[in-house]
């Protein structure tokens, strides 16, 4: 995965956007009663994001059962280029960003499924690509029972903003 | 749904308590080893709250299969009644809260029931009305499997202290 | 449990390891591509843990189905030590440790198993043993459908630096 720089983040960002065929340019407004993001005291706290795409849920059901770990780390990959967008729109730019703090990915699994740290790199990827050298985060990653609309992933960062 | 000014915050929520037939008049205390509520450093960390009352849990099992969406939504109304409840005690006043920073929602879930974000909703309407024009907050709405005495709703909020 | 003070905060640390016949002397590092921890602006956040030993996970499969009460609550003490490790060659010394802010702990649950919060509690004990008067803290426990590798549990904690 290409390793942005502080000059080309924003290109960067958008070529991965265009891999995965999103459309980002409207400004990400919460699904419901909450706002996409809330920035205090420099820390950013970005809500839950589902794989939304212009067509709906990009992927949804169970991993391991309804869709394949392959699946669950793009739908890990879209819900993380949201995140970012967010971040962008609220923040203004990605200079903004001093380091991110921590991510947590919820993986909507199959009884018996238990490779939510591989579908969780996907995501975690992302972050170390975009923000080299201050890529790296805490996080966790868990096996939910089901998600809003059925996403088949859910993740949220929180970022120390400057 | 009331919404509440600085003057008037404990009589709106005292209404909101006393529709829901609510006791929360004793101090709140953890169910366990743990403290309701840690504040440092300007942020409040409330610890996840379920829909006790003085009979006991008051909806339990999956949303979407014990429990319909309307009790999940009273189940979340009365959850964050409890946390606000908490963060009064531990702050003295609502007139400490400087914003809220980020709300959590667990439902436990039947295996198709998706509308976690409906479930979320009842508790951010809550945080709107009663903190108005500070009540926006980022979120995360997550169905899980069990939650502690078979509750059908948890939730944590975290908020800005001044 | 014993309780700790500043001055002997390692040796109860080291007694607890060997109870649980751990080894703890390497450096723990990330299980993926992330950070064990991430200290930023006077808290410490620490990456989810599950409990891992040199021969492998010691608890797996679903509590009050494949796993005990008894051996959950193991479990939770495994992940807390390796936590709690952590936070020592994070910051170099528990002497670091200002005090506890928040607890998260997942439990990989039967559909019927609602004792989370037992499960829990052996974790609290251990920051409460170990940072006494400060071990206190802000708690959610959940049931999960799954965890990483099949844990049977994975906690996280985030703690006041100073």
């Amino acid at each position: 995965m290409e390793i942005a720089m502080d000059a080309n983040r924003n290109a960067v960002f958008e070529k991965w956007v265009r891999a995965l065929d999103l459309d980002l340019e409207a400004p990400l407004r919460a699904g419901a009663n909450y706002e996409v993001a809330v920035e205090h005291a420099g820390v950013l706290q970005v809500s839950g994001q589902i794989p939304r795409t212009r067509g709906g849920i990009a992927v949804t059901g169970r991993v391991g059962q309804d869709a394949t770990l392959e699946e669950g780390r793009r739908a890990a990959q879209i819900c993380m280029l949201r995140a970012l967008a967010v971040v962008r729109q609220t923040l203004g730019s990605f200079d903004r960003v001093q380091r991110v703090l921590r991510l947590s990915v919820y993986v909507q699994s199959a009884a018996d499924f238990t490779q939510q740290s591989e579908v969780a790199d996907a995501a975690s990827e992302i972050l170390y690509a975009l923000f080299a050298p201050h890529g790296g985060h805490a996080r966790i990653s868990l096996g939910v029972y089901q998600l809003p609309k059925n996403a088949a992933v859910e993740l949220d960062i929180t970022v120390a903003t400057a």
